[in-house]
């Protein structure tokens, strides 16, 4: 197949380009680096080394033997994206060109205004662009779980039938999110869904839950091949954090209660499911959403985990609860239906402690990069608006640790 | 009550001007006159003559004896928003300053991106100034009941409790919209619920029914205190530019079988309904729904109701069904609550006869006006993209009564 990523040089896209080229495909991708742009803005950096994309270009040549096209350009402008969809042709277009942090989104009202422009018009510049050049290769879309927000009842895959004072339907089940970013995961879901209703389009939108990992095998020992890792209060998603702040001896930062219950899967799990849902593409006219997540866990459940793991390899691994920057519900009901892509045949890793340990064991090498940006490990950016490091609230003493740090 | 309109120079927000100012509010407001550039862009015109703004403020003055401050400004630009709010003090924001026309949104890419940039951004900035200058103000957004679609169950007031699979919530009623337009609504219902929910905002949102009529009692006599009435492809709704197509001997034309089902009330009920949201605003923190029309009619059964009353005002009414521009169901199921209004005293008019007489009578003195931009009521705006002026498919013969016309 022709697989055209748009955001090809973030955590998810590098390492679907290699999954891809692995399992044959043409792959070509799209990306302006904002990216790497954003998480300097925040204070942050990849705790893995990464290359540049003309060298990204160049190992994925040398190891798969074809070569991967890069166009450089920002999906805000309608005659770029076009142009590369003239250009590359593809029967896919995995859509992970968006901007992925919720706490970047919150920082101020420009933050907010950029996250919805960037994210939806560049969901509606490939709607069209899709319409207008290959109508009938498949948008596969990157949602995230955090569109349901934590309803009270079991979250179905996309939609729901119900029996509703006397009469029944099929419904779009309702989404309730908690911060502007995932607000435009749910704007885009409502106009792809349009889109492939009058349009004829073909669409599978991923409600992905949080994905953790350092690498996936088609990477082997290869150093070069890395995606990048973010631990920064924006782009760090709780397992990665959780294990950048356990190889350099900061405690794990929870936050508030620490109940908060998500869907988790590792990097190559979610490689397996992207590349099921490429491979195994809905009917013209189809709008599929796949809940996309292996286990649901408490995240004071992960931190023991990670503590557990962490401690046996030698680490000293504290965990403390911070005062919670977000405005969230801390202990809830949560249960997912997750059954599609399980269809499909995707086979879960299913072993989280070992996926772990070679997390810690490779974040352990690159100690150095992430104690240079350590300050970014405990969130400033607060759901109300306001800037204020969160203070510790139980557990290690964070802030003296951190100066220690420093 | 201190009353800030976004949009005062529309159909709604001059009449709300007119109308809260005859009760005693003061009352200022915001536009950049999109409104008219945007009818002039589609080949119409306002079939009543409406002033200037500068005139409107003397009228204004002069029958209720206070200033109506006006504000000329992009809601888009948050300085200007910010600035609006700290100069004149609300108690209550009313926000109409969107574009409302589904077809105008689905022009092309263009007019997709501009709808979704005027509207949401604008409402963006209202939420932020509201929480940044004035945030007990109430916010009165004007939505739309197209956010519901058409469902194959009773439409609540914006939540409904269920039980699924054993387990009960209260959730927000799924959106289906069918238009670019109607997509930006559901986007600020989202964007509004959240900040409500997040920062203790208060905000009343209108789903509102499809609003006709030419006048209200507050107008009098008076040329001068008329609004704007349009009846192009656009910007005419659907009782409006049937009773205009009425006046010049024009057929009515309805979309395909022409039984798709909408909720309808007359200006002087819009009015009526906002300004009973005003006078009882929700708590702080609260994020209320109220679906604002008053019956629910078949467009097929309105067109023959705008027959008969033309008829007997002299007028030879024919009907004609054209191929539909759009892609909608042309026949549904379609039944909704609204109940909050009616449990805040709303006294519905209730005679839609009366009404649409009003309306012919004032309609036939502009005639004229109408006749000047004939080929602006026949669609040519198509739901696939694509420009071609729908064809007669029964009933009478449009295009040589246009060509007759012009």
């Amino acid at each position: 197949m022709r697989i055209f990523i748009a955001g090809i040089d973030g955590y998810l896209g590098w390492s679907l380009a290699l999954y891809l080229g692995a399992r044959g495909h043409e792959v070509a991708g799209a990306d302006l680096y904002l990216r790497r742009e954003w998480v300097s803005e925040v204070g942050g950096q990849s705790a893995t080394p990464i290359l540049s994309m003309a060298d990204r270009q160049k190992v994925f040549q040398e190891k798969f033997k074809k070569e991967m096209r890069f166009f450089e350009g920002d999906l805000q402008d309608y005659s770029f994206v076009r142009d590369c969809l003239s250009s590359f042709k593809p029967d896919a277009i995995v859509h992970l060109g968006e901007n992925p942090s919720a706490p970047y989104s919150m920082i101020d009202l420009d933050h907010c205004v950029f996250t919805h422009k960037n994210n939806m018009i560049g969901t509606l510049n490939i709607v069209y662009a899709l319409k207008e050049i290959c109508p009938h290769a498949h948008l596969l879309k990157l949602g995230t779980m955090g569109e349901y927000g934590t309803p009270n009842v079991v979250i179905p895959e996309g939609f729901f039938e119900i029996e509703y004072r006397g009469r029944k339907d099929t419904l779009p089940f309702p989404r309730q999110a908690n911060s502007w970013y995932h607000q435009t995961k749910v704007h885009d879901t409502n106009n792809i869904m349009m889109a492939c209703r009058l349009w004829g389009l073909r669409s599978t939108d991923i409600m992905q839950g949080v994905v953790y990992g350092t690498r996936i095998d088609e990477m082997g020992d290869d150093e070069r091949m890395l995606t990048r890792l973010d631990f920064d209060e924006c782009f760090g998603t709780a397992i990665n954090r959780f294990c950048c702040q356990a190889v350099i001896g900061h405690p794990l930062t929870l936050y508030g209660q620490g109940h908060q219950k998500r869907g988790f899967l590792p990097l190559r799990d979610s490689m397996q499911c992207l590349s099921l849902a490429l491979e195994n593409p809905p009917d013209e006219g189809e709008y599929r959403v796949f809940n996309q997540f292996e286990e649901v866990y408490d995240l004071t459940e992960l931190a023991h985990k990670v503590q557990k793991i962490g401690n046996a390899l030698g680490l000293n691994v504290e965990i403390q609860n911070l005062d919670n920057p977000r405005k969230e519900n801390e202990d809830h009901f949560y249960q997912a239906d997750h059954k599609h892509l399980l269809d499909l045949g995707y086979k879960p890793t299913s072993d989280m402690d070992v996926e772990l340990k070679t997390m810690l064991s490779d974040l352990i090498r690159y100690k150095n990069r992430i104690e240079e940006k350590v300050d970014s490990l405990v969130p400033n950016i607060r759901w109300d608006g306001s800037r204020q490091k969160s203070e510790c609230i139980s557990g290690g003493n964070s802030s003296s640790r951190v100066e220690a740090l420093k």
